[in-house]
């Protein structure tokens, strides 16, 4: 068994060549994997056994001592039982169990957790149910802008993406940053150049049209001008009705006045993400949103941040959270969780709940996480009424859940 | 003396409202202080005396018992003793101790952090010595694009913007967007938006303009020209030169190839920062930045990214960061080191050290960061052979330095 790390990354050869790897590295571990060998980290908690022959078959089991785990969440918010149609609510289980399947078919055919996170978070993305890719919500500008984040527990390779109009599937453009570039973020319409130089599918922006998003932009509108405004400075800025402006427009100014108008809580939540553990020891997670229905000024929240939407080092867990990003932000909500892991010992569970139901709390953060560890555990706290969630664990049993109780 | 919060945001009110406060507001305790009164945080580690008259006298002593101390930073890279002309050295000492001497005297008038932090960071962005405001470098397509963040220790508000291209003092701006705004970060020509809105000082992207960084982004293209591409995938895109188009083009489309270019270490370097502790207790910490001599794609790195260039929290410390971003983001830098202190019970300097000269440069990656705590101990710890930084102590002594010794 190899202890040294003997990578051949092609896009960040220099870099990382130097750098620690935490566990196994997907693409080393799989071009190994015929020879029995796999490489383990220095310092990484937990030492697997080597050696597993890729098996392309479907069944619901892990591998040897190795557990395969995926989780996903689709959004927290005001969910309430009662609230949805059966049939709608039948819509998104489905949904939902489909991509943890799709995510755990990889996991279970020796894919890496980086490639079951990817098409985990594609099914939902091509979704309409779900405010990311297809069936993100409307900026204030009348425009669908997409954020995403990816990244390698191994490596601690990352990619991120905002303020994307034109890319089909933005967490493959996450991918893309991490793995074809030198850089861990790209933003706007240079981003999307990228994403073009990469082959990677490029959509009319009104491809991410939906009518139940445009009549939320209709109705946050709506309801922003009839709220008053809790800041009285800089009022009397004529507002323009940028919502009727036509889809795609790139760039429309954001209209002026109305800043700091409290969003309904469904404003703020829709997005997707998952967290995988593969048979290589290897976690990855990664979130993908169209952010909040009717932002302005080309707001970014914690999605696309690599330590508040998004983290992952085999070295602690991997987290991907949903909920009002700003608070997110401010409480580096998914590196919080990994380094209260790490440095105060904590179990996962106990980590994410400090973050999520206490801290997250106390400063009125409403949202959620979807958390795994390299021993398998699941950890999903949120403080919302609901979250869109489900998981397959180490023994196979697939869970798909919406509600609080 | 208060021990709840009283305080009236006006830019958060709802969602801070709820919120913990570490430590005294600096608003609040600024107009209270008439009364000799000051609040303090449930579990602030450092409880100051209370009551400390306005001081508009600019001796150079803290007060009481509260330490006023601010440090600065003017970005770090491989600068040799020798490397500079006598004067361009005399030139960086006076510009640093000008800054340092700015934001300083604030904290002496009985100013907040935060005021002291912008004030510094204000007078770096203005000088075409740093990679920051009017000195930025160029990107590939021949553009400034600027990013900075600030944040508040005492509250956790936290304002950051990326990608802005007519904004003269971006610190200025990212103070905005954290106290008139619901939201943390804005990216693009939403944030340049807001930035009019707010009657920010706007101009014309061709201000940005320097000889200096031209011709480090002409030598740039010429090497990147000449060297090996590391990765030779997707060669053989048309390479247009994108170097000599008008500045302030804006958006226009990155060239193509060339991917994983080495960057010289000196075309990552030169973004500015400050952190300061007021009379109060409170800590406060900033960055700015014109990012990578070169940079395409929209590439954002660590400075306007909380957790990674910047973070501050009374709880632990406050840190600015400069250095090549992508390993920053990736080890979620500032807050890993506010982390360490707080939860493995590090000192400041111990907490930083372990970071920047152990974490970082086990993976390659260049730079270094200010940090204070509310002691008013300073840590500067940096892994490249200098960094533009000082700071004026607790005790009033004003240091600049350059060089590693």
């Amino acid at each position: 068994m190899h202890s040294g790390p003997t990578l051949v990354h092609h896009g960040l050869a220099a870099a990382l060549a130097l750098g620690l790897v935490f566990g196994a590295s997907p693409r080393v571990a799989a071009a190994q994997n015929a020879q029995g060998s796999q490489q383990h980290a220095a310092g990484a908690e937990h030492q697997h056994g080597a050696g597993h022959q890729h098996d392309p078959s479907h069944h619901a089991q892990h591998h040897g001592d190795n557990p395969i785990v995926i989780a996903i969440h689709g959004g927290a918010g005001t969910i309430r039982r009662g609230s949805m149609t059966p049939e709608m609510e039948q819509a998104y289980r489905a949904k939902l169990e489909e991509a943890l399947r799709a995510g755990y078919a990889v996991l279970q055919q020796g894919g890496t957790s980086l490639d079951a996170v990817v098409a985990a978070i594609v099914i939902l993305e091509d979704s309409p149910l779900f405010n990311a890719g297809k069936g993100a919500v409307f900026t204030n500008a009348g425009t669908n802008e997409l954020d995403s984040s990816i990244m390698d527990g191994a490596t601690l390779r990352a990619g991120a993406v905002a303020g994307v109009k034109t890319v089909k599937n933005p967490i493959r453009l996450a991918r893309a940053v991490m793995e074809k570039s030198p850089h861990v973020m790209m933003a706007g319409a240079g981003a999307e150049a990228f994403a073009a130089e990469q082959g990677l599918e490029i959509v009319d922006p009104s491809y991410f049209f939906t009518e139940a998003r445009w009549e939320a932009l209709q109705r946050a509108k709506a309801q922003e001008a009839e709220r008053p405004v809790l800041r009285d400075e800089e009022e009397g800025a004529a507002e323009t009705d940028a919502g009727a402006r036509s889809l795609g427009a790139a760039d429309a100014a954001p209209d002026a006045g109305a800043h700091d108008v409290a969003f309904p809580d469904d404003y703020k939540f829709g997005t997707v993400g998952a967290v995988a553990l593969d048979r290589y020891g290897n976690l990855a997670a990664g979130t993908s949103t169209g952010g909040m229905t009717n932002k302005r000024w080309g707001r970014i929240g914690d999605s696309p941040i690599i330590g508040a939407g998004t983290y992952a080092s085999n070295e602690s867990c991997a987290v991907s959270a949903t909920g009002h990003g700003e608070f997110f932000i401010r409480n580096v909500v998914a590196y919080d969780i990994c380094a209260r892991m790490r440095y105060l010992g904590l179990s996962l569970q106990e980590a994410a709940d400090q973050v999520v139901m206490q801290r997250l709390v106390e400063q009125g953060g409403e949202g959620g996480v979807i958390a795994i560890d390299r021993q398998g555990n699941i950890a999903m706290p949120f403080n919302t009424e609901g979250m869109y969630r489900g998981y397959i664990d180490r023994d196979g049993n697939l869970v798909v859940e919406i509600y609080k109780d």
